[in-house]
């Protein structure tokens, strides 16, 4: 008789993205001239820049000609790609990336929810509080011990280590999903001398590393010295290049990294030719016009748009006087709503037709705070903050 | 201190391609002027049909322009190409296939190694042997009890269930890669009767489904019987389409499957949301064009080419009176070399310059035994056919 992996009754369900959904139908519903603004929303809006979408057609060309036509390739991904990875990071971030070190998937949600795989079930995985919810599912899926650490308005949703912080694997995600506060330089150098100390990994997010632009604050975690010794790095083209629909990330796994002996590069060499077979060639020809300077040039332009919603949505909550993470190297606003999530959400709705993100759906560190993002138009996230401010004012 | 996952180190390392490339590399050195021809590849050599390219060009336009771009879709898939695939299965195999039941991939090999996580490691995995390794090394990662079951001359390389067979999960791939064999209507029924007599599942690799043109040959587990209670189907547009390096699959898990009161198509739609981001737009778009009437006919004229490669081999083998599986309805010929798989190797590459592979290295059920394909020219299939032939017949 086959027996089903029982670690998945524990798995909460999440009715966040569903609940906001049947409240705005029914507020669309009784309210039929009210013009909605989705501030709520985690996707890219703007399409894939020009560069991209050439490569796009001419390796879709390539592949109906017997001469160009690409088979099976390496699960790693091509070398043209994996060589323009270790550039941008040379280029953006003055990183040097080792040889092997670059693998090419298909985002950062797929690496980042498997990789927990190469390690045994003996280990304290510590994830913050709020975040995107990947860390904790997937493992939750293998029955891990999982521990907590506390984002809050005192650390401003930064956690740190401590002398007393158990752990051995650590996710950190800097900009961070959902809040927008980011690391700088001190905080992860803290973070990777306590884990060259205790033994233990950092699994560090940088899916949002291209909405930063203040140049003293680290976009690798490898800007850290230490760190190729402690930490896995998962990055995305995702926001980076509006590849939502699209599917290209990157994971660097330094061959520094031994435990116990033993390769963690190797281990995820293995992992990936054994349960993957690489990302389409045609989605990495695409990828690879991301980081060719015309490519960049015209990604960095649809970045500076939604940072300037950004700064429309901050410059709001500045005037009004109320506290926020985020909202300057970040498409992500995280403002303290002063009252219980779902109420402001509700309010938010019914007095202003925004909808937002309540931030209890990313954990329990997020009740009493509220997400907005910056993917929508700049008209619309301008009158969107004008209702605001009435609304505000009215109080 | 963090610890790695101790499976890994079961793990047998493959050396089976990097061996033949190296004697082949050495054999080239020291023959400068033979010509080789590679019967050894299981990849495809034709480039995608025009349908296709032009779809995925299409797709890469709708990108590039802000009212027809895409962000995240749904991670099991868009509806039209969900429906493009029930609508094969209906018109090709006769078989109404559930809503909600069609998950759209990456791949086969990605979801026939994650599926596994579904379930406990108290199971009884059952693979046969020779076999495409993912299954067996898929689950030593997990550290599971894995049982063989033994392909034989005797039994066609088919293995069947008996009365005293112990398992849970039962990999069956049909046409087998890399025996080519395929199990009749009647042999799938006393499987699929077997797994439900003992609350056992079914995975079914259908990968090679469209190669079968025998029709009185099963394509789908599902066009027998009680299936839909305890089959998983796995299917990839790899060898379907030319979609090796273009990247698209599609699992079945039937809505029927309740195992301890738990849907497993619930689960697998958890793992999925939770662990993967849906498969890349544009590629869905490209996969919806081989369903297509003009799409799928000119796929299978390609895999018509490659059936008639499979059959100058198979002719030749029947002529030399050599013992083989498929080679009818498959791009695979397996056949008894009569001598160690290596030993044979050695002689068919420095008396002929053809490249096969060995059968020790897909299991040690293999040895003795060795695979030829069908992913050449029409040419070189023939004249190596006739290197074969003289070979054999100076003997």
């Amino acid at each position: 008789m086959v027996k089903l992996n029982q670690n998945y009754k524990a798995l909460q369900q999440s009715y966040l993205f569903s609940t906001i959904a049947n409240k705005v139908k029914a507020f669309q519903q009784a309210n039929p001239d009210a013009r909605i603004i989705r501030l709520g929303i985690g996707d890219v809006t703007m399409p894939l820049v020009t560069p991209v979408v050439d490569a796009l057609k001419n390796a879709s060309a390539e592949m109906g000609v017997k001469e160009t036509f690409r088979g099976y390739g390496d699960e790693q991904g091509y070398g043209f790609l994996i060589d323009a990875v270790a550039d941008y990071y040379k280029r953006e971030m003055g990183v040097t990336l080792g040889a092997g070190s670059v693998f090419i998937s298909d985002g950062a949600k797929s690496d980042v929810a498997n990789f927990t795989d190469l390690f045994d079930n003996d280990n304290v995985i510590v994830i913050p509080d709020p975040v995107y919810p990947v860390y904790m599912d997937s493992n939750v899926m293998l029955g891990r011990k999982i521990s907590l650490i506390r984002g809050t308005e005192e650390n401003g949703f930064l956690p740190m280590p401590t002398d007393d912080l158990e752990g051995d694997i650590f996710y950190l995600c800097s900009p961070n999903n959902p809040t927008g506060a980011v690391y700088t330089k001190q905080q992860l150098k803290q973070w990777v001398d306590f884990a060259l100390k205790k033994g233990a990994l950092i699994f560090f997010d940088a899916a949002y590393e291209s909405f930063i632009v203040d140049p003293d604050l680290p976009r690798s975690i490898y800007q850290i010295e230490g760190a190729e010794r402690c930490a896995v790095e998962f990055c995305s083209l995702s926001k980076t290049a509006g590849f939502t629909g699209t599917r290209c990330g990157y994971t660097i796994v330094p061959k520094e990294i031994e435990i116990d002996g033993q390769s963690l590069n190797r281990m995820w060499l293995r992992r990936q030719t054994t349960k993957y077979n690489g990302t389409a060639y045609i989605i990495q020809r695409g990828a690879e016009a991301v980081f060719t300077e015309e490519g960049y040039r015209a990604c960095k332009e649809n970045i500076a748009y939604y940072l300037g919603n950004a700064k429309v949505i901050a410059d709001t909550l500045d005037e009004l006087g109320i506290w926020y993470t985020g909202g300057i190297n970040s498409p992500y606003i995280w403002l303290k709503c002063g009252m219980n999530s779902w109420d402001f959400f509700d309010r938010l709705l019914n007095e202003c037709g925004i909808v937002g993100t309540p931030g209890s759906g990313f954990g329990a560190c997020g009740e009493g705070y509220f997400r907005l993002t910056a993917f929508n138009t700049r008209e619309n996230t301008i009158e969107a903050m004008q209702r605001f401010k009435t609304m505000f004012k009215q109080k």
